[in-house]
């Protein structure tokens, strides 16, 4: 089959012809790709960035996004069966250890990641677990739902930690409009009375956040902090969730915050500097937020059902993996890119 | 009346004349001082770190953990009489905010903080109100317990932070066994299960920790993080709670750290410096603390009078409150040193 | 100045000729009256049914549920000024016990009720405190947001309890979709994803609740506990809010609900009879609803400022107070009803 | 093998000649039983209480408290081996279903649970699943540990639910100091600062109930409730902790509960009958409580290995099953009744 397989750091990957998995455990469950989504991570694997959290050996196949059809199962999988449509969640986990049965299978102490720690979705066919599909109403075409695997569980697990601080008017601040924030937007809205202030660089973003339910929405022009201070009545925001995490936003985000607000870390790249004495005498919190859990994946599928959660993707075909990935790279692309074997 | 004041950043406060409070207002009560705690904030305001934060200007006197008993009130006080017993929060609050109603009185929009941004309680007598005294059984002696209205409540409002994470075989690790972690140690183990590790850099302090509830004990010599994370089988703690956030406590105390794991920053002085990339890789928290709630004074209280809160005290007269800065200063002060008028 | 005045309990209460009430303490308010609620509450004081809880000797003056404009203030009244408009917290508050400085303040501990303990608001003038008055937009007319003051609160206060347990994909049963029930649904709206499933006895209003925001709507018809089990897959619904509390929508309301599930209790009158094998054996909650705190009042008027609640009245002259009583005892008021002075 | 086997409701089961059991699925586990717990519960289902709720066909084994050594295991099994001691959750589940993946196992929606719903462990050997089976210790013997799996995770999880009420300064009720409650009391002292006043029958086991760490103890002789509002200043208690459930416990606890205060059902056979004006007039809750979660159990295993808690039993051999239940159902078993094959 085909596949998106990354031979050397630094260079792109490339499509070559690989062999197909197949199942080994009673718990295996094969899916045929309908829609891997690419992601900004996959950059960061590109260059190299994460290959010491990964402990990969190359080649590999990318794709951590992915949603298809379940092809073919192993003795023991019980709850799909061959042809249902499925979305992957992008962990495998084990159902045994402390987090899985509490509730926090990110945390799962035996994980594999497909398209980071073993071979992912970028390809014809993509071997996981019965643990890790969440099956679907037939109507739904992967293609349109695949981004909903990553970039859309990472924002509304972000979003529903800070459902318990967005009462009726408090005001929270989106950092970033992007693959991630577009989604993260909608989930406030469906989740949460709050006002919505959108911080972006791009104009063209900014006026979409409105129809995805900003409330206000501020230019990263220089007077970014000012305006939400503004907004804010000079108090800051109850709730910053940033889906940056790098160059400037962090700094722009910790001002923009209340005393006793909540400082959501979903992008990254950056560092965060603060003085402690800014901790304590405003009594702020950082809360770190990876991923998100199967029923998160599974709740987040039903604000999807439900028309709450809209997508803006580009497709292109898997062949064009290379076009992909250099128009991500280049800022060329616009919504998410999803690849269709 | 005698009073500790402050004239000039970088000279240490004298003992000097001064009016007595007034009652102006009819909630004022004014306090008999029996004890006020002598804390390193007040290191932090004689050198001049804090002048922007408390926006006073020089003279003015120090002292903001105070106990004592009601001198006199104003026309609409109710809920304490003159001769009562009281220990004395360390802000004075609204009543009427938003904060104040909710439980967070620590963030009331319009606070006064006696011995930081108004006169304080090193002297004969102390100007409050009636929302920010504490009535104690007359039993109680002002100069055993002040040290609880400021080292204690802080202690105890992030132990209380932590209570939800802290089900039985968790670890927590408590950084800095001094004048608020002897209190903090005591109340986590009367509020939770956890096994308490103790990190700290005096081995004397480390002794004495047991006594108040250590399960381990680990000094910092250089191989502070590995005896941690032997203790934790390698994962590190649920919750790190931080009474020193300077000097490389910062750095260690994340590192020992469980995925998915709070760090409680309450010492301050450092900055707190993370990649976004560690944040979001293993989901940890950061909880701010800020000094702790009226209510959190009284919860305090009632562990002191049922015997699982004990103090380590010296105690000094008002006059010696040079001799008590020093001593402090220089690291020979054993305990909290508390000044008696 | 005119009141309505209970005299007899059995006996309807008569407009009156009484004397203004005065400022006597510091933190007093007088309000002049701009609408004042009528409440299924005030048929049970009528009949005598709360006479033991109230503890109030005959006659005074009803009316809980009121708005209008700061007509006087006591000396230590700050944070309202004369000419404001205020809507009125149903219960005055002493601002010192821990339920008030715990964010309970309906549990304080020295309470008093306008129009149930003390002289209420159907009146011209009503005098409360500063604790208990909510400033408004001067926009706002009294007689539009009065019912806000206790249907709209108790409602409210109740739907953001389950705010937790109503993540997307769960459903929410209503029963009652009347005074209290039609702003439940629009909270329910405003705050939560949860599907609205509004089971009523009248099909008028649950040919409304489709506009308040239902999802479905079932008629009190026999069947009801089978239609809400066939839109629940077979499992009922996490949460049963119930605004009725007496003729069998209590047994219903248990019968719709889910295995784990919670059972809000607000509509009174009936009996709560469930053998407690079945409370084990489902793990199910009863949580009792007793009006909502002053912040509740501040959040549910951010609410109605953002068009997201809507209330449905008739209006009366205080004049035609005894019509309007007529009107709700006979089954003939449609919406809530307001007195106005 | 032998096995203690009901053969007719109504009967005392009899210990009679089976088949041993087999590995069937990849996920089953065989357990050589070391001690099963006798319970109330097998009397209810003796009597024939429970044959709606198991749904199953006599003849069958009775026993849902078990604990022993690994005997076999099916070929997907990696958590446990061959000799590993173990203690047996109650419940096989799924491990797919939302609440399995929720952390609330007790709900998943295909469980089984051995002695109830399918043949139990009052025999030589146990079927049971890799998912319900805590590897322990091989310190700790079965027989000591066995009413842990039942008796104990259901008194460990409603105190568990009962952990953020009880501050400093709160009371808990605790109605019956037996099977469950003597766990109970101890859990309460593990997790809580609370207060913990006993109220019993039986002045034995009030008299032990003391060194479980009771602080007050209530005979129940007429004047229960009020001696129970003496010891709460008159308020009642934040919390009563019910394991009796029938026969005047009910009415008698809910008159000893505080204004807000949480009701947490446990035993079970009465009816909870409540005015809902009541309910709502004071605003408290009923919180149902059944088994406990896998968590619970890894939890509570933790306790007992910090000695944290003890366990009052009394040994048979499994031949005697038949007097253990006679003792059990006349009154004359202490502690907990334990069988050994």
């Amino acid at each position: 089959m085909k596949a998106v397989r990354l031979n050397h750091y630094g260079a792109y990957p490339v499509v070559e012809e690989v062999a197909e998995p197949k199942i080994t455990g009673p718990h295996d469950v094969i899916v045929r790709i309908g829609g891997a989504g690419l992601c900004r991570t996959d950059l960061h694997i590109i260059e190299g960035q994460l290959k010491e959290f990964s402990g990969i050996t190359l080649p590999y196949t990318l794709g951590h996004e992915n949603a298809g059809w379940v092809q073919e199962i192993g003795s023991a999988v019980s709850h799909v069966a061959i042809r249902d449509t499925v979305i992957v969640h992008p962990q495998i986990t084990c159902g045994f250890c402390r987090a899985c049965r509490a509730g926090n299978d990110m945390h799962c102490i035996s994980p594999a990641f497909p398209g980071f720690t073993i071979d992912g979705g970028m390809a014809t066919f993509l071997k996981t677990t019965d643990r890790a599909v969440v099956k679907l109403d037939s109507s739904l075409a992967p293609k349109d739902i695949a981004a909903l695997a990553d970039a859309g569980i990472t924002a509304y697990h972000a979003v529903k930690k800070a459902v318990p601080v967005l009462y009726p008017g408090t005001k929270a601040v989106v950092i970033g409009a992007g693959g991630l924030g577009h989604i993260g937007i909608q989930c406030l809205k469906a989740l949460t009375p709050a006002e919505i202030i959108v911080v972006e660089r791009s104009p063209e973003a900014l006026e979409l956040s409105l129809s995805w339910g900003a409330d206000h929405t501020v230019l990263v022009d220089g007077s970014q902090v000012a305006r939400v201070k503004d907004i804010t009545n000079g108090q800051g925001a109850e709730a910053v969730i940033d889906f940056v995490g790098e160059e400037g936003a962090l700094e722009d985000g910790v001002s923009m915050l209340q005393r006793a607000g909540s400082y959501y870390v979903i992008g990254y790249g950056g560092q965060l500097n603060v003085p402690t004495l800014n901790i304590i005498a405003t009594e702020i919190n950082f809360i770190g937020n990876f991923v998100g859990t199967y029923n998160d994946l599974v709740e987040l599928m039903t604000l999807k059902a439900q028309g709450k959660v809209a997508l803006h993707t580009t497709i292109y075909p898997l062949d064009a993996a290379t076009d992909a990935i250099h128009d991500l790279d280049s800022g060329q692309l616009r919504g998410r890119g999803i690849l269709i074997p």
